[in-house]
């Protein structure tokens, strides 16, 4: 798998992410070698095939994938292009508009860096949850700085293509709107609805059918790490869950009027609820193969 | 199918729920009739093999099943008592408390009919959308009145068997909140998340994972007879809305305090959300396929 650009890949953090770009890279023939802070991780991810350890004598690579938590992504790049760890870098956080902005004050190199975001992923975490084929015909959003140099572009540009997604750029303003609506605000939806089930009692939860667990499903993502990303996409999470914050207000006031056998705000809400559905499934069903569930990502 | 307490039943709503019902009934060897104010429902669920129209000489049913939306229940249940068409009547409306005293109010004969809710559904309607296994292994909740017949009790009894479903039974009250919190605010959250999507560019839209596919699932639910129920449940949903309203928007207010790179509000909610989901994935997946062995009422 040669002259594609991205021959020789690193990946620092063997999370599920990261080991599911190992895997699907090593699985189109790249040289794929891996770090993590946590040496067992790195253990599971070689053992599952996504790559060998990365040693001092490993040559630079052509591309670095930064696959750590988004608020270490920018220390953790200048620390790996100060080491020459390879020719050109990106990263997979799910929040872009901070990273970008504080990469440029840290010093990073930003011709060798362009910032990424595969939208995939799974409401579960580590390297024991990666799967090669996670990223097969989803969207990767690229957010190069208009500074880039095309030999970063274009190594960035084979990741995504080696692990069978589409690229689309964007600028990080826009990106980060976007998952704001599509993924961080459902999230953290998802978890106010599931945290209202903690305090049931289980004679009552025995009651819960499909519904609630389809729309609960994400609210078992790791929360560590969903307060990490939404910490970074904080005002764009915010502007979002604050707009359905007030429509479940209005509607609740309306619905305690004395007599009230039904609410305006209540049918205009179930309304556009529907059109909303209705736009989601009118496209087509995203690639999942056996992966399935989203998150961190979708 | 002889000596059940429900060898004869009567069939009024022809919608997702009824024919449901009647399409279970008839594979259980039970003779259904069916009725409809839209003589095409009753004429596609016949031809489904859910039971005969109703006629004016059919004679009196074992039971009475009024499976219209819910604010027409009481006006349906009095007048099919004033036709004598059953011997005993239940419904199937997800919001009870309501009903139940309307009931009383409007004059209906309370000795014979158990109110009731099969707590299976789809976001399907219409006689179409039906399955005979659609209460295969569910709860199926009855709030009888403290004066009930025993014979209309073993007829409601008789109907949870056939259709597959377990009973339980519940004082109305208690049944609002356990369904306020299972399943109406679900959905009207589900129709918020929903909504947001309404107005996004389709670009951008393109971007959806399976997290905002599953969180909106349900939001594609008939809007007109969702508004309905949630209006007969007004009170015990807004509680529940409210609760749900109040914690996003502390969260939203804490993610936009100036350089926040997280919220004490948001790591407590993800983790209040971890512990309802764990809480709901420890329960037995509610069984979805054919009928086996009913578990007894609770």
């Amino acid at each position: 798998m040669s002259g594609t650009g991205a021959d020789r890949v690193t990946v620092i953090g063997c999370g599920m992410i990261g080991t599911s770009i190992g895997l699907a890279l090593t699985g189109a023939g790249v040289a794929v070698s891996l770090e993590d802070r946590d040496p067992r991780a790195v253990a599971q991810a070689r053992l599952m095939g996504a790559g060998a350890p990365l040693t001092p004598r490993t040559p630079p690579a052509d591309l670095v994938v930064v696959a750590t938590p988004p608020s270490t992504v920018v220390d953790t790049l200048f620390a790996a292009q100060a080491r020459g760890l390879g020719h050109a870098y990106t990263d997979v956080a799910s929040a872009k508009g901070r990273i970008w902005a504080e990469a440029e004050l840290r010093g990073c190199d930003l011709r060798g860096y362009v910032p990424g975001h595969p939208m995939a992923g799974r409401e579960l975490s580590g390297p024991a949850a990666a799967q090669a084929d996670l990223f097969a015909g989803r969207p990767w959003i690229l957010c190069p700085y208009p500074t880039v140099e095309p030999r970063a572009l274009e190594a960035a540009d084979a990741l995504v293509t080696l692990c069978g997604a589409h690229r689309r750029d964007m600028t990080p303003a826009d990106h980060d709107r976007a998952v704001a609506a599509l993924s961080h605000a459902p999230q953290l939806v998802s978890s106010a609805l599931a945290a209202q089930l903690a305090g049931l009692d289980p004679d009552v939860l025995a009651l819960a059918g499909t519904g609630v667990r389809d729309t609960t499903r994400i609210a078992g993502g790791d929360a560590r790490l969903w307060g990490d990303i939404l910490g970074q996409n904080a005002v764009a999470v915010a502007d979002a869950v604050d707009r359905i914050a007030r429509e479940l207000a209005v509607t609740a006031r309306e619905l305690r009027e004395p007599g009230a056998t039904g609410s305006a705000a209540v049918d205009a809400l179930l309304d556009r609820g529907n059109l909303g559905r209705a736009a989601l499934v009118a496209l087509r069903r995203p690639r999942t193969g056996p992966a399935g569930p989203a998150v961190p990502g979708a």
